[in-house]
């Protein structure tokens, strides 16, 4: 079953072998292995054994997300550094990206609303009862990072604006307060493509990629406290974690 | 700090609360709540306390993602059941999907190549030394939900490419073959717009969303033997999971 091996460009399309480099040189340049400019595309070719005009194609793809720039004469360069935002603990924006530089959040609104039936069950408040509708707009540095639309139980929500929610995370305002040490939270992450004003929000190209996550966040008891959807540009956030396998399905879990 | 509690539609720019409604109606789509049909125009404004304007917005935003179809007379309706795929424990796409049908897998490469450098690195492989490329489009019943790019450790990427890949989830035969049980894997989740070639070949609009996985899978002995980039459709799957707070920073990690 071990034939000759073939290079990577002997069979396959060229859009499909643009996409394979294309894969390989996205990890590169968020590893950090390019720094700012990216080598040649005559080192490109003769390292993946593909041809220029591959090289090219696998650019091109990275260019259209935001990744790179290429300008005549001066070259391929690396666009924009993505920052790692984690899978593997419940932790606030600032708390990751500590060492990288200061989160700041725009505040957009942080007010008491009656919150949708939907919103209402998952925060298990009774119909009618308020909540505490929270908007942000997160900066690192200068780029907007994620816009955060958040829903509080009103006894937390209540003391959490009153703080200063510019330069801190909620989760770090929640467990100040005495909400209690926060527990666990479920997520959703989904990609869609940002509409005209989220893009304008985002400071990003319309139709560019978003990761969007729902987090509903818990207290140690269990108690449901914060509902949030977080609009993460595409170009700028990576979510990284690791999983384990599970037991065989005949086994009981013992763990 | 606990004025009047002001429903969702009070301040604001329309904008901003067709995205409220949005993620909402979005997150209830996503949970069967609507099973087909979605509630009227009128009926979702009271509910969310907004104009008719807004909720039309919100519409257009959530069929914009593809998620839903509207037409004059026949209303609004889910277009596209999407599927959960788990960030909690390491199992392949029919393991996951088992129950919503049948997984198939259309075999678009898999043969040996020389890795580039990248990859032989990530997969601890001596520069030169070949790996096994398999190349797969994975349906769902009739429509496609992902593109994957496989890369294998030589030894385990010959048997595997002798067994049968259309019906197979790869971690399986792995398992089969002997490799030992998986243990874990290291996963990296961006988003990203759908170049024109991915699209055709995923059956998305060009510029659609992605969920881009990178995932390098190990051995329980840690030895890494899979290497994977993985195009979702935005449209089609969520990842789900959960995540634990961790202890205080100041703590020693005792598990």
């Amino acid at each position: 079953m071990s034939p000759e091996p073939i290079p990577l460009r002997a069979p396959g399309r060229r859009a499909d072998r643009a996409r394979q480099v294309a894969d390989v040189l996205r990890q590169q340049i968020h590893a950090g292995y390019f720094d700012q400019a990216l080598s040649s595309e005559q080192e490109l070719a003769a390292e993946f054994a593909v041809s220029r005009n591959t090289v090219r194609d696998a650019l091109a793809l990275l260019k259209d997300e935001g990744l790179i720039e290429r300008a005549p004469k001066i070259g391929t360069h690396v666009a924009r550094r993505k920052y790692d935002h984690g899978l593997d603990a419940l932790l606030g924006l600032k708390e990751t990206l500590r060492g990288h530089g200061d989160v700041r959040n725009e505040v957009r609104a942080a007010r008491p609303v009656i919150p949708p039936p939907a919103v209402a069950r998952k925060l298990l408040l009774e119909p009618g009862q308020p909540a505490v509708y929270i908007e942000r707009l997160r900066y690192l540095g200068d780029l907007p990072l994620s816009l955060d639309l958040t829903y509080l139980v009103p006894d937390i929500g209540d003391e959490v604006i009153a703080r200063d929610l510019e330069t801190n995370d909620i989760f770090a305002l929640i467990e100040q307060i005495g909400g209690g040490p926060l527990g666990s939270a479920d997520l959703a992450l989904e990609a869609i493509t940002a509409d005209a004003h989220s893009a304008m929000t985002l400071q990003m190209p319309e139709g560019g990629a978003l990761l969007l996550l729902e987090r509903l966040t818990k207290l140690e008891d269990g108690r449901p406290v914060d509902l949030e959807y977080i609009r993460m540009r595409g170009d700028r956030i990576t979510m990284r974690g690791s999983l384990i396998r599970p037991p065989e399905r005949t086994d009981w879990r013992l763990t």
